[in-house]
């Protein structure tokens, strides 16, 4: 079992947005959802119904890349949202597909289905948030669900109650808290590191850690809504 | 008792929009918070969280029709936006404290409760749809609310079960039956006329009814979200 | 004759930003436009054509509050950019077209004329660049036009080559010279400082000083637009 | 010498709002600085301004296409406009590094060059534009560009007074009058038919007209700014 790798540093942007908002981040990494998925007890329905409503989600994040890519400062900051929005669209949409098929669930089973009020409250938060405020209020909104699921994984990874063997969604807790996605989410802290540099300072510490906070709920409503389907 | 007064002529836009969600529509305008209001029925828990939620409603729906200015084609248009977002935040909202101290609730409680996610989804469902889209996405993503709480009032006028006498939600059904808030409602029907000749035509229906589809339902969810509370 | 009255106090972030940007500040303020304005010899044509442009821009600047109205993080600055939107569409343009008329420039006459590239550029940055970042941003770059018209008054209110008597333009300099418009120019000035305690911090300066000197920037090609149409 | 082939065909939405502006587009398309460039005649400092600001406003560009990409309603148009951006700033800007690396231009002489006017006139109106509008507006603005370049250089092979042979701007008349761009103008014609079949109806045509219009004067007057730097 391995030890717990958090993958925010200490004192990074991130983690005082976590430490702001402790409590409902608890509640959102450490749900029910999440438990029974690393104890491999998750009821089936529930999981299948939180995988189409995030191939919904998917298509409302890719919009959010875009537009973290039209608000972005630097050309640097323009490509890394240009592809992070490349990816979603030709890779992860894709592979979302093969991996709800190995779960019996076609492509036209995901359209058909309408997109729950959980996905859309916090989808459209993020991108209304993103539309009021700047690239830094976007991407802190976006933050709990990057970085989030980067630290979920390697909670589960770190956590006695996990359960690998058998457990039917081990290859999603894989693939989390694999160095690919890992790698994301270290480049997500560290981007809101240098816009928040670039473009903050002490005075909008509440207004962040609030929208910090309301994204994170929404998150946890996320994971409750796979739970209620089952 | 009144005789039913249809908000919408038969061939406005609007009317083929609802006619496009029926089923939708009917969850929306018959649901049992609004049939409970009517008959005076609903506990009062239940009115409170809802009339709290409803300011912190107001508050994003004046940004929407800020927004709506923003995005107005024409210097008329421009202008009913810009005295929509003046009589909400000027006049409304002071109303709906008024309103609330009535009901014991005071501006504190009302800005110390968070905002519910069934408020925040149908809100910030509005405002993305205006961002994404044009005037039109963004009126006919309002329509439900400014046009069915017009409709909801003048069924609860017409309908037998409907008591007045003693009904401690009496002011609340007057006041959207009364004739300035059937004529705001009017207003944005005609509006909608003039919006979808100069900016749509055939090919954009579904997409238009899916809009009014979807937020309907999140004013269904926002009515739920009442009775939940109780 | 008056001393200059400086519309925006030492160590406020507006005169951070002028400061930052001295040499296109004078070009703006002090241009050959405003001089002959000031001196009354400003040929009549170029008078009229920026009169025609500036109606044409009030229209822009609307939306430009609208836009305010909308990105405002708290309920004061909602207001208060919804009253400027009311200002400007109820009572500037009318109060426009009856100083237009008379210079014998009908509303028609206005109308017909086409928006120059200036006015294009100056007023689509404003609004674009409040699109891509914050409420601040937005600001920032309104600034040197709502706060840089008061100081312009006052500049030629003490300046020796102004000459009021006479002067066919007189009620322009006076318009803006008055306390009506120093007052709007002052609530500028503070909401400036308010925003910037609020959403910025040092890393932001040189962003902001380059969004206020490319505004200023377009600012004095409005002036030259004049010029040029004589 | 090839005949001109026109990029689009009689009756598509692009032709109409084509023909509703003819003289501006004829003044865009024809452009002296067009005209000159094709005879190889035009002075080298005119062609070395326009490469700096090309470079400038292909920034804008990618940042147009991450908007087109937020606001588009299928998934098949956001991949077009990933893809579109993608390639803008991966590799267009690379590519006219290196153009302009030919002709003794490097990249900080480009970064240290302010943006012109002309180039934030047309620029900030296109987005501004999109945001204000819908995909169908925003790709309309940005057509005259897209279509209007290939247009343009389909015009250069079938005029008698081009020369090719010792043309020191050879390679930028081939670029655009290749495949490749060729390709690129003609998927962007095809997509604002389908656009327009989406979301339009001919009660928006003379809306649709003016916006294209304006776009196309702006364009022109980017031509003027390069002959102006001579």
């Amino acid at each position: 079992m391995a030890a717990f790798k958090d993958p925010a540093p200490a004192d990074s942007r991130f983690d005082r947005l976590r430490a702001a908002n402790r409590e409902a981040w608890d509640a959102y990494v450490a749900h029910a959802f999440v438990r029974q998925l690393g104890a491999g007890t998750l009821p089936e329905p529930a999981f299948k119904f939180y995988l189409i409503q995030d191939y919904l989600f998917l298509v409302q994040f890719a919009r959010a890349y875009a537009l973290a890519a039209y608000k972005s400062d630097t050309l640097d900051d323009m490509r890394q949202a240009a592809r992070s929005m490349r990816i979603i669209v030709d890779d992860e949409m894709s592979l979302h597909v093969k991996f709800c098929a190995g779960w019996g669930l076609g492509l036209e089973d995901m359209l058909r289905v309408p997109e729950a009020p959980q996905c859309m409250a916090y989808t459209r938060f993020v991108l209304e948030a993103g539309h009021a405020g700047d690239i830094l209020d976007l991407q802190a909104a976006l933050a709990p669900c990057v970085v989030g699921y980067a630290e979920i994984a390697n909670r589960l990874m770190a956590d006695p109650a996990t359960r690998l063997d058998g457990n039917p969604y081990r290859a999603w807790i894989e693939a989390y808290a694999g160095s690919d996605y890992q790698g994301v989410a270290a480049a997500a802290v560290a981007q809101l590191d240098r816009l928040y540099a670039r473009r903050a300072g002490q005075g909008r510490d509440a207004a962040l850690a609030r929208l910090f906070g309301a994204a994170t709920r929404l998150e946890a409503d996320f994971w409750q809504m796979g739970l209620d389907a089952a």
